[in-house]
């Protein structure tokens, strides 16, 4: 396999919603509601919703820039490369990096798209989500055909709407909606009740995949409050491993088996010393647990109903034929965020991919063939293949200029001694 | 390496401590502060100190009973197997499982030695840890030369006199103490702050290893109330994860750094993941978090200060050469709880030695070269060598009956649905 014949495909990238978000999508009577952005005082932009103002940090938005100026901040427009919240720019950028398709998670909304809940007024929650979902699907992802694979929020808040919107959106087109990892810290019932049976359902009906993507209950990985944040920060993507552990416990799976969830930016390394250890457990332990997979072990029921999802994860690819099956495994980007494979994706999975001596078929399923099944995706219906390469993308975007550069429009506040999780303020 | 060859130290067992543990070790006017052994109404044992009854749950003493006689139910010594609380069954179950070393962890004071602490009166506080330790090192270990690796409790709520019974019992030939994983569940400053410098200081002067058990910091693992007890079972060992950041990004090694922290039970198949979780977390995030690791990579400076356990890891012994480095890995046998690898334990792990391809010279390291460099622990200069091996140490303990037995005393009450947090009762 030439890197220039790769067809990539992520399912995790994000969207920073620009300002005009919601004038084309919600009837009048509901525009003074939603929200707004406003400058602040300190240069940076926020939306205004209610009483609450919501930033979009640095760290969200730091694609193009160097890594000098990544940071927690609250940010401006005018220091995010465009591609954050311009379609045209972004599918620019898609194609500097090789890239074909491209799941984008929402920001504003959060990624259980919980914010719209805030409203007394319930039914004016369902059309704020209703006009996000409608935007995303029909603008973001509709002005360029082939090229997004839709992913709508749940109204988090009423599990038959989510239902409904599900349904709704599913006629679109759409077929994967977020949800958090573990509603409790978000003060909702558990993934371990019947609360959430109406979405598995909608969800089972349509082919719906569910995106958990990690960080999406609001609960950090925190150790200590004084412990410096790059704790959290390697800790975030880890913390995953509870949602599986909840996953492969709760009733989701053995009342509604064709739901599929994915674990967005999970990261595929840890998952066979996961798999040993549900073995392990349920050989050791089933007899007082009464836990019970009929004729299959416990990492069998798991895997059987996961999607996996890695952006750089050398150690995990090396183990992906014996230990963790070709067919479960997706790739992410993961533009703009920090931790983005961007503008050289390619050269990077690649290289991974050469390092696990993977196979040109086990290639092809990694960058796209799992996406495209899983998601009900098919770009080549709109797209020639050949236009689809890595090599025929990037000749599209030949003069992208994807040099880091710096973006600062105001002075940087030096901070004095190590971050913690009391100098930054994060929305998930 | 054939498997009566192999030479095997465990660095993590448990002792159930037996009722006449204060018996001896206790200055006369202490004996009626001491915990003490009563029968409740129920049948099973527990300690009475002050107003707490702290019961032996069944999970911590269930070698050689059937796997369905496993529970979180409190127990009773006729409802254990000799070897958790009697020193002679203890070494021949030992030899039965060609086992050569163990390092036994408390039960009754919890693994960060708390238990003292609820006493006003500190110094009877002192007293009583010194007596737990005099008991361990001198009685439990030292009946039997050359076969266990002490281990003494720290005063957790006084580190200056922690750091003076680290001297202490350095001179008894002690060179391992247990900590809390994570201080602030339990309410004291974190691995972050100058609290515990005075320890560390100690165990860096001494040469003493800090073992850091799984679940020392009495923080279970728990995703919601109604979870089945099933996800806490997968996910506790993997929680270590959080304690391996703390560590990294703390000051204690940049200050101390010739303490070296063992991850008692906390296996090795992450390691790999981690440390590329590491790295890419210090490259992308350095530059605005300022973390600093002078002239090594984020994972050299983890893996240069820390010692790493496991019981059972196929996986992560396939990546022992390439990816977590022979030096720093050592075995446990976790007898007599539920996770135990006996009586098979040699050929257990012999088989994921071979499934790994592992060189003789790295089975030597990993079975206790490794253990008895770090833990300053010479079997060999009290027992020749040649007595040391699996095959010879099985060979004196020929009519050791190793079958599971029903131990059940008692009716067993069957539990309707699924076992939750709610419905057991754990002590660490």
């Amino acid at each position: 396999m030439k890197l220039n014949d790769m067809v990539l495909v992520s399912v995790d990238d994000h969207v920073v919603e620009p300002p005009d978000l919601f004038q084309r999508h919600l009837p009048d009577k509901y525009k003074d509601l939603a929200p707004h952005v406003i400058r602040r005082d300190d240069g940076s932009d926020v939306w205004q919703f209610m009483e609450l103002q919501i930033p979009n940090v640095g760290l969200n938005a730091v694609a193009g820039r160097p890594v000098d100026e990544y940071g927690m901040d609250p940010t401006q427009y005018e220091e995010m490369r465009e591609g954050c919240f311009n379609v045209e720019k972004r599918v620019l950028d898609m194609s500097a990096n090789g890239l074909l398709g491209s799941l984008c998670f929402p920001s504003l909304p959060g990624f259980a798209g919980r914010l719209f809940g805030n409203l007394e007024d319930k039914q004016a929650a369902q059309v704020l989500t209703q006009a996000y979902n409608d935007w995303h699907i029909d603008e973001w992802c509709g002005t360029f055909p082939g090229r997004f694979i839709p992913l709508a929020i749940p109204g988090i808040w009423d599990p038959e709407f989510t239902a409904s919107e599900i349904h709704r959106v599913a006629k679109k087109g759409c077929h994967a909606v977020t949800f958090p990892e573990n509603p409790v810290p978000l003060g909702l019932p558990s993934l371990h009740t019947d609360h959430w049976d109406p979405v598995w359902k909608a969800c089972s009906d349509e082919g719906t995949v569910v995106c958990m993507h990690i960080g999406s209950s609001s609960q950090l990985a925190v150790t200590s409050a004084d412990a410096p944040f790059d704790v959290t920060i390697v800790l975030q993507p880890m913390n995953i491993v509870q949602c599986a552990a909840d996953l492969t416990y709760s009733p989701i799976w053995k009342k509604f088996p064709d739901v599929r969830i994915a674990l967005s930016e999970g990261g595929i390394g840890w998952i066979p010393y996961f798999l040993e250890r549900l073995d392990h457990s349920y050989r050791t332990h089933k007899a007082w647990t009464h836990a019970d997979f009929g004729s299959q072990t416990a990492s069998e029921f798991f895997m059987d109903h996961v999607i996996l999802c890695f952006i750089t994860d050398p150690v995990g690819l090396k183990l992906l034929r014996d230990h963790i099956g070709v067919d479960k495994v997706t790739v992410e980007i993961d533009y703009p965020h920090s931790d983005a494979n961007w503008p050289r994706g390619p050269e990077k999975l690649m290289g991974e991919f050469e390092g696990a001596s993977l196979t040109d078929d086990e290639i092809n399923a990694v960058t796209h063939l799992n996406a495209m099944r899983e998601f009900h995706y098919d770009p080549f219906s709109v797209i020639p293949r050949e236009k689809c390469t890595v090599g025929a993308l990037r000749a599209d975007a030949i003069g992208v200029d994807t040099e880091p550069r710096s973006m600062s429009k105001r002075d940087k506040v030096e901070h004095e001694g190590p971050f913690t999780i009391k100098d930054v303020t994060v929305t998930a």
